[in-house]
């Protein structure tokens, strides 16, 4: 994407009273849902830039680049904005999985007929491994 | 979903500040991302016993049943929670198209190469018609 053509894009987007905005990252091939994540206007400006997700992490209170740890990096192919502005969507390429669980996906747990919560996947990934060093 | 069956999820479900959770709407056939909504614990509680969504609507301080006014309810078929708590996905099965706009998708409008937001499909519904009435 070219470096300053975001200008009319970023006036659409609403940040909220926290100046965040929440996006939906959904696989390009799949088409899963990976997770939602929170991106201050920093993070929205550089995944822009460099293609890959960013966010702000609440509990941390900073900027990083998802998957900055296990390498696991969500690349950008697709961005879209909501009808009001108050969310995005972004379609990526992930590399690994996008869970620090492990799994493919943040939704991994599925609600059953029965009322009960089950992991609907495999690991794609040991996170005792891949987050041992940070 | 049985009645009662759902206290074991409710208890994982973690509402923020506001009391509410956000919600990603998928179509569970074409599995485009439909919209983000937010639930109450009482919209979340009648969206499973009912099957269909409901939402708390921040701008109008009140729950309401997705689809009210123009009948383009979403039919719950699965229930996902992420893996901490703090969001939801829904797959649905979708009646006309799920934005006021008169969209499928409230993310019809991408960000294009040259930085330009375009919408990227076809109305399904004239919304001064559907909301006439309303």
């Amino acid at each position: 994407m070219k470096t300053g053509s975001k200008q009319a894009f970023l006036r659409v987007v609403q940040f909220d009273e926290h100046g965040l905005i929440p996006t939906v990252v959904q696989d390009v091939k799949s088409k899963r849902v990976l997770t939602l994540c929170y991106l201050n206007r920093e993070a929205l400006e550089r995944s822009l830039q460099e293609g890959k997700v960013y966010v702000f992490r609440r509990s941390q209170g900073r900027l990083m680049l998802k998957g900055e740890t296990s390498g696991h990096i969500q690349l950008i192919r697709r961005v879209a904005v909501d009808c009001e502005g108050k969310s995005l969507l972004f379609l990526v390429q992930q590399r690994v999985a996008a869970c620090h669980q492990g799994y493919s996906s943040c939704y991994a747990r599925r609600l059953t007929k029965t009322g009960r919560l089950k992991i609907m996947e495999r690991r794609r990934f040991n996170p005792a491994k891949v987050y041992r060093s940070a």
